[in-house]
């Protein structure tokens, strides 16, 4: 295999200024579990970030992240509201369902962003014993098809779920890619819209590992900590979690790493477009790309490349950028194709 | 706080070799989830270590590895019999309650040690279906009380287990430190005694994070990899896990570590033990010391000290050695000790 | 509210000779939990309905025994995959999910049968950790909209869940509705077409409470027994539910209630369907009767006649006959229809 | 099999009243799943009986009961304090812990009853997220060792659980024995003394099936509705259990049986105690009878009369009298017994 592919932006490593970073916080000992002067400047950091009032908690993994905090404020009764491609639906397993006990209602959806149109159809039943009681809107920002919500977006979505008794979750695996995208700080498209919890993804941004969940009503999270130990999220060692994010928000490196990406994505997709044998499927708003490539040549493509067709039925395949990507990554693979397709 | 204290061996930082494997690890892109040559490597040397015919898999944290490892041999009906002190039973917040369904019976044992006169009586209600069926014995070795169950100990528990139908899980969170203190290599003290699923610990080793679930017959790995990503505990950045446990197991870095943490437990026990006001109240066959210390003088050596009160109605505390632990470390305190409780 | 109305057919009372049998079984102490001479007798009419070598287990409700049914044969790392129309799907609150731990993949289809050419899309990503697995075809026979599967349908689903496997559950809270539809004997539609588990339904059917599971290889019920306890679906005056079964399946009864429903049902179909405001919208296989009338007359029909609107978007409502429903039960309410329509 | 044994009295039939209060039930359709007028009767009943502000739902069997009352009032996280000897501990295989995820936290205590001095050493580890967090003190009034809570105790036990930020649960599957016990109506020993939840029996006490949650703060209730249809307790039919609580509650049926069978429990316990090879272990103060029975001559007078051993250990079995037990059945069976054992 080759350098760097772009199967997936969590095929890249760490940037040098987060390993940096954890090297400089392994000097003697410190209490466990995050009762310690790494996690309180991190957090203290979120807060800058997200808003004073935010409940900020450091787990292992996007997934534990995302099901921690849709475990923080369900019961099992009740239903979570989300697309079709969600990574919550397709990718996790069902640990969403195993661990939550919910429900999951899912939209289809061919850019993966909901639509308060989609929702509505879902909200009959409100009441009735019988049916699983929708309780949270979960989005991905950005979306898995590599889409972004608009803060108006949002704020539809939030005022809607916030009307009908239900909260707005987004997983935030690539928030930062989105908020590039958006021209927007973080609070601008979590706390000014009005969503309630959030994954925020550090590992797919240049981290070793490690996400965290916002709560952006600390109400919300007043039993977390037990959720996390018992989702056996609870890292002992947390001051390298902390570190981590502490080298991501103290500076701009949280952005510049997916302004990158995002632009690397831009020209990726640029290029592949001039081939007349490839068409791209998706608007490009972060660092994915999606393309349709003829399906006899995807095999030769990918033993020298690593990536993953998303949809077989269509020969569609997804390409990601990563803060590593480098222009000519781009154009020696775009190279490659058009050598290999034409 | 000063730099090292006795609070628990996950106070301590990471082992410099272990940090140097990491940095060495990021380089260029690898698949996520596993399927990278670190991976493979470090799998091989736990083939090395523990028999060729494991089937191991990498997790995030001990909580997780203990947990996944009980949920891949159990169904819900069923129950695993532990000490009344184990970690699963007191530490975990419910997890292994709330992720295999099962219940767990415990047995009080001063000495952290199961016995086979213990478990005998609580197997009558085999059959019946109002009672759970016991599936599993689940031991620490070392135990939380610092002590250590020797091979023929093991044998038995092993032996007995297999004979009732049921299997035999070690929470190895310090397995290192006990093969020490038997000299023991890794594979005498599991695979020849017939252990049947394994937690091995890395972070209170001097990892940062990453614990591999070990299984002796790999028949029962069948859905495991499916149980870890439901369980949350898939890591994407996967080498970095890897590499660590590489760091771990290609040389001797696994058994210096405890080695010398087992010794300095020694010393400080030896040291304290001389003190009239303090009894040594475990023998010291790992790396912890259990003593009474007269309870008045606690709130003065904690102000010092971190470590934590482990029966507060006897006033027994418990004191951690790890692998950074030092000989000065231990007479300072030891002199502070004496000092404050004259 | 009169007497008799299309609700559904729980909304009836318990058939004359079913009280009768009860009031039978209400002599001196027998054992409880099914140890007794009443379960005995009623399981071995299983078998001679059924096949000598099923397993057949009573629960409470048809809840209970399409998921503990499905729990037997599950793992929560897995899926189940129904119509989107499914009991399992819309009316049990998400107990699937819950209890067993899986998650429902749904297939939209207009007249509530699976086909395979439906299933197939869904079995991509076998053997992805990422993904859960699909386990089972879970299918209602007679659907929720009315229609029978043939056995040849049956089979054909059976044979690729096989061939895939997979198992397949068939909820039968109106299998002997659809048995009178299909004029076929219990057997050929379930043991003769390769059904693995069974929900055999009794409470729809005349009884007061109680339904079966039944295994048609009893090695999947290894271990239901415990199952049926921790899903607390074990009724400790077990005789009480068994004499019912037994005066179901002891003469002709288990067939006398579903033909005459499903003879009332085509009668109100018929009816119905000349009139002109109104259209059958499925096709009347067995004891429900779907139809679309105009919205702004059902308020008023409502008042009279208790039913369910199914589908508020088409104005499409829910009509079911049941054992005790008369022809001028029917005569009357289309007389009403009639007029209020007009 | 004899026809009245002492084994449980749950191997009773049902009360003739019982049996036609169904029949008397059995009359056209009602609507399904209690919105019909049987249900709103007997909740009414209910209220009379347990003060005005009561919540209740009916559910299928007395483990429905227990845990989803239980579900109502805990978290995951949390933990459920009972006697060692408690239904839900032992009888129940698992389910409480499988359907809450909470983990149950036992009291060794010979006569069955919890005492607040035994509850105090659990509650360490109060906010510390490794720990479960007690949540619940979970009794069963009468208790499962035939022993009573006098009304100071209760009081004595519910204002601890409330000053403690915790709820007191009573398994009431014998509350009935318990108040005839006690001479006092069913709201001096629920309601009056700080009870916040409450199953109360009602199969064990002469009906068929069916039991009753009840809520003291129907805040307490919110969910239940979703909690019992998910518990797979909500039955269809309802009108029948209701018809049978209102058989039972309308009058004093619900204390004639109780009564009698109280005085069938020392009639026993007096001639039994007059054996001298027979030695009463417990107080009998509801209608269980606990004796230590010679180990050599329990097989012969089991062949006779089906009962249960309790504790093999000390060859002490528990027999139970039921609303039906006659004088002579117990004339006979003291009779058989001294000439058994002399």
């Amino acid at each position: 295999m080759i350098k760097r592919s772009f199967a997936s932006d969590n095929n890249a490593g760490v940037h040098p200024e987060v390993i940096e970073a954890i090297r400089a916080a392994n000097e003697g000992h410190v209490i466990a579990y995050g009762d310690d002067p790494f996690t309180e400047r991190a957090v203290k950091l979120f807060k800058k970030h997200f808003g004073p009032d935010v409940a900020v908690y450091f787990v292992f993994g996007g997934t534990g992240a995302n099901v921690l905090g849709l475990k923080a404020i369900t019961k099992s009764h009740q239903a979570i509201i989300c697309a079709e491609t969600a990574h919550v639906n397709v990718d996790e397993c069902g640990a969403p369902e195993n661990f939550t006990g919910c429900k999951l209602l899912t939209v289809a959806t061919p850019d993966g962003k909901l639509r308060v149109e989609q929702i509505k159809p879902l909200l009959h039943g409100i009441g009735v014993e019988h049916h699983v009681q929708p309780a949270v809107i979960a989005i991905s920002q950005a979306t898995e098809m590599g889409t972004v919500y608009t803060k108006d977006e949002l704020k539809t979505l939030a005022d809607f779920a916030h009307d009908h008794g239900m909260l707005l979750h987004v997983d935030g695996a690539r928030l930062s890619n989105a908020a590039v995208s958006l021209n927007a700080v973080l609070k601008e498209i979590t706390a000014d819209v009005g969503v309630d919890v959030l994954s925020f993804g550090g590992t797919k941004n240049g981290m070793m590992y490690g996400e965290a969940v916002v709560f952006f009503d600390p109400k919300l999270a007043a039993d977390f900590k037990y959720i996390r130990k018992q989702g056996m999220q609870l890292s002992s060692k947390m001051r390298f979690i902390a570190a981590q994010f502490e080298a991501m928000l103290s500076g701009n490196l949280w952005r510049r790493g997916p302004a990158h990406a995002n632009r690397m994505a831009q020209l990726l997709a640029s290029e592949l477009a001039q081939l007349p044998q490839i068409k791209i499927t998706q608007p490009v708003e972060s660092n994915g790309v999606f393309a349709v490539i003829p399906s006899e040549h995807i095999p030769a493509l990918q033993q020298k490349y690593f990536f993953y067709v998303w949809n077989e039925e269509i020969s569609e395949v997804r390409l990601m950028a990563s803060f590593d990507t480098t222009e000519k990554d781009i154009r020696d693979f775009v190279a490659f194709v058009r050598e290999t397709v034409k």
